[in-house]
């Protein structure tokens, strides 16, 4: 019977893994082409205007100096204005013809499975009109999925976090602080409190590993990787901070997946004790009405 | 005691909008002086190496045309690299003292809200070490409430839909398409279907409604303001598309609560369906392993 449980399960991470594929290949079939085409020309026009400025240079005719840099000025921000848009295209003016394309395959795969766990860092985002559709359609399916690939990884979590709580127990029976804790835990409404304490102080361990791990490898301080995964595990995923190296994006899609697993657990832990604390909240307005 | 089970939930949306306009002021009150300081700084960085680039224009010395191209081009790279560094800090070469300011109040809220909805556009991001700080503590308590707040709310939407779902059927009793429809749903496992799709209905109208007010003060085509809607309902919010009027900011982000409550809703009664999906075809695979 483990394996009938089990069987339905392992199908839908199966699923989960092959639909992330494929759309990630889909959306660089719809996006690539619209990225090159677009760099392409931003960097065209940016050589278009800087030829137009250098050839104004040695055309303009004048008697005085000033008048000559009031010249420039006025050609200079004609091109100025050029530089503005290409930089807003992702085109860098100091090398025009040095693409920087990202939908490739690896960091489509990335920004799909960013799409599904509702993440959305928009580093990368659809620009076409058949991008953006099938973007509502992929997210449409994808999400609910997604967010049932996620509940049974926290489901795991959850059992290894109650047997690794029970061995604990056991293991601090005898240390006086910790029956004091407990005790005031009791006190507070029993043991739930102490699950939730346990659970984030696993995530923070989590973030901390992953933050650890993270400045291996991308250009950023112990602080910023810490912040950029509570960014990224509670789904915000603000975008200002996002993992550049693309050889470990598949390990980091990996580390997030099972870090949302964690998470998920733990706000459905904390709304518990916040649902719990209201309950005693309104049982105790209720008695006191009563009085 | 109809009162008494609307208190606390009364009391948890008061907290909800105190801590969200309070937590605004905070984020202001630590990011608005950086922005400040890193536009001031970026904008005189751009007007110096502007000013450097003029100079040396004059003060080239050489006996050819193409050797004063030649030694312009370079001079003209060292400004370049100046004005893409300028536009990445947000400041225009068009207009270097022209500030172009985020941390203002309402925008503040917005992004607050952005945070503990777990949308996080990312078009405003925080910044110092302290602002990032603050943004943790303040996601971390303010993740949970929020989504209490959006349950409390989606439990008035999902008893409004089955209100109306049971007028709907009074009305429709007599309709023939309507009739083999339902006969098709019932074949097909009960009424749940029939809300899901009820739900998937109402949500779309709402994004399409929304949409259509969208595009009234945003420079959005009706397939963007739609695509907008879709990307912030389901949190995901890439930050691709956001709002730009700041006069309707607090309208935008009611009505961004109010879509939330309505998702919420629908993902979890497609992951029911999912769920009983699943558990269909488990009993079925154990049926079939027992002949
Ligand atoms: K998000
Ligand atoms: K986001």
């Amino acid at each position: 019977t483990s394996i009938k449980n089990t069987t339905p399960k392992m199908a839908l991470f199966v699923f989960f893994v092959v639909y992330t594929a494929a759309g990630a290949k889909i959306f660089q079939i719809l996006e690539h082409p619209a990225e090159v085409q677009a760099q392409e020309e931003a960097g065209a026009t940016l050589l278009e205007q800087r030829a137009i400025f250098m050839q104004s240079l040695t055309n303009i005719s004048v008697h005085t100096v000033s008048e000559y840099q009031l010249r420039v000025s006025a050609e200079l921000r004609q091109y100025e204005s050029a530089v503005e848009d290409a930089v807003g295209a992702g085109v860098s003016p100091l090398d025009p013809h040095l693409p920087h394309y990202h939908w490739n395959y690896i960091e489509s795969v990335f920004f799909a499975s960013t799409v599904i766990t509702t993440i959305g860092y928009g580093n990368m985002a659809p620009v076409t009109t058949w991008g953006r559709v099938f973007c509502i359609l992929f997210g449409f399916v994808g999400i609910p999925v997604t967010l049932t690939v996620i509940a049974d990884l926290g489901t795991i979590f959850a059992n290894l976090v109650s047997t690794m709580s029970k061995h604990l127990g056991t293991l601090t029976r005898n240390c006086a602080p910790v029956k004091k804790l407990q005790a005031l835990q009791f006190a507070h409404g029993g043991s739930r409190g102490m699950v939730v304490l346990g659970a984030v102080g696993a995530l923070l361990l989590y973030i901390s590993v992953g933050g650890s791990i993270f400045i291996l490898w991308e250009d950023w301080t112990f602080f910023e990787a810490f912040y950029f995964c509570f960014i990224t595990m509670t789904t915000i995923g603000l975008g200002d901070l996002v993992p550049e190296r693309t050889e470990f994006m598949l390990v980091c899609t990996l580390y997030i997946l099972i870090g949302l697993a964690l998470t998920s657990t733990i706000i459905e832990l904390v709304r518990r004790q916040y649902a719990e604390s209201w309950q005693q909240m309104k049982e105790l307005s209720g008695r006191l009405g009563e009085l």
